[in-house]
């Protein structure tokens, strides 16, 4: 899925199952957000774990959503690279479908968050 | 397995991998080392990527070896423990028989550590 | 994928395989069957399982199927949605794009099943 | 690990990471226990899937879990091999030494239970 | 994906990242294509190795791509489809959806060679 | 576990398994058998096959499995290192410890095949 697909899917989704779901359901997507709240370890950090947890589970929209988390934290196209090599030889070639994936996504979030300046 | 024992062992199969191995096997190890040094993104956070990476894909001899890096790095528990926590959040239940190695073996390594200073 | 093609390209290209595959292939496809029907378990559990096995396991079109049987079988909205929060807490969040995929195709079917009436 | 050595070790971690863990980590473990209870679906169905999710992810720990869980429900060990045969099948013969595992617990459990009595 | 359409978008991406990758990314995928060359084993052996290893990964990309180079090596259908075999029983029913895949892409594949000559 | 050790054991399991289990579990084991038969690809690069699959699904048993099959089928430790190196590129390092594995029972398996004779 493309970037803004992506979120406009996700959010409707999410909304649905917030409000069809069980307690239990919307428990587990509380506590989903909270873990990569800033706290003894950065926000930023924790955002670039759950990128390469998702890689080498591979997973695209979950990639999709923490690289753009990522670039939100500020974090450059060469840190990014670096932590994707992590995820490329923990998880071997099989994440490079996903690999080159999250190398496409970087570029066009940056792109749509420059155009919407 | 615990921590000594496991050092030993995976010393001692390196040592016969690197030496029976092919040329592309010693590349791979050798990979493996690199992608770890500091970079663009510091090693200690590279460390903390390969431990969270390690959990979420359920492998407890590659859980050690990252905690031990990762207190070499100078981690503390509470940081080791929320890193723990997005590896669970990702990952599921699935992973808890893993966080009580992971806790475990955090203990275990710097009682070790300790009496070895 | 959505419903009506999937089925269709499922069918098609069991057919194809059925025809083409060898006959451990064939023997592989029947046994695939019968696990599913009434015995010491009813098929209505086993469907269940079906269902929550091909989450945790990720695939979309085992998700699909199982649902479209799950429903057959006649569980309410309700007791899915108690079933998919044993997957993604057994899971974890990578499963939840899988989740929304199979909220959406709880509607998706029922919405066909009753126009077909 | 056998049955009595693994719910000692269990408990004693699990103490330990619920006194040292995050807020986070006891949130999680708490909607652990509670999305098996009964609810919509009852709770001896919930503990059949969380035992199929276990052995389709191929973890003993788990299986162990579940397997007492399913056992104090009542279910037969012919109701329980049906269910370790949609694992098998969903999961492939990569989980057999697991079906192997569930097969000598659902015994060990047994007699100790009967001993207990 | 379809073959064509996966070809060029693989060439385009793989050549971004090899341009702006890392030195060790350029040294993985490097390393990524020696394993498959002709030494003790043959690389014929290796790419069916590399296809079965592909499907119980569920990786429809690198399944497409290992039976694109099973095909230039000369396996007949018949010896493909035994490769499958073994991965579906290996991985399981779960691994269907990338089995049926395989049995298109096997065609696709055919179709397009044979129209090229 | 060690190879004489994993013989008995799952010689006793397996047969403990063939007369509780139903039977579609029967068939499942008869199925397991029969996909490495010769056919049109020889049983010896089905072995290789399974082992490679065993691999990168990372489970210590199956590789024991396999390798002792490959072992008899005649492979060198050179042809098995290099099926090594496939699996070890497509899974990555999360397959070390398994490698190492394999390593250990290649030399553990000659060694009483040696003494046997």
């Amino acid at each position: 899925m493309r970037y803004e697909e992506f979120k406009e899917y996700r959010q409707r989704i999410n909304d649905k199952i917030l409000k069809e779901g069980s307690l239990n359901t919307k428990r587990f997507f509380a506590l989903d957000s909270n873990v990569y709240k800033n706290g003894k370890l950065p926000a930023k950090v924790k955002e670039l774990l759950g990128l390469v947890a998702s890689i080498v589970l591979r997973c695209n929209d979950c990639i999709l959503y923490h690289i753009d988390k990522c670039i939100e934290h500020g974090y450059t196209n060469e840190e990014l690279y670096e932590a994707l090599d992590v995820a490329l030889i923990v998880g071997g070639s099989i994440t490079i479908p996903h690999i080159r994936y999250a190398y496409e996504m970087i570029d066009e979030i940056r792109r749509i968050k420059v155009s919407e300046k």
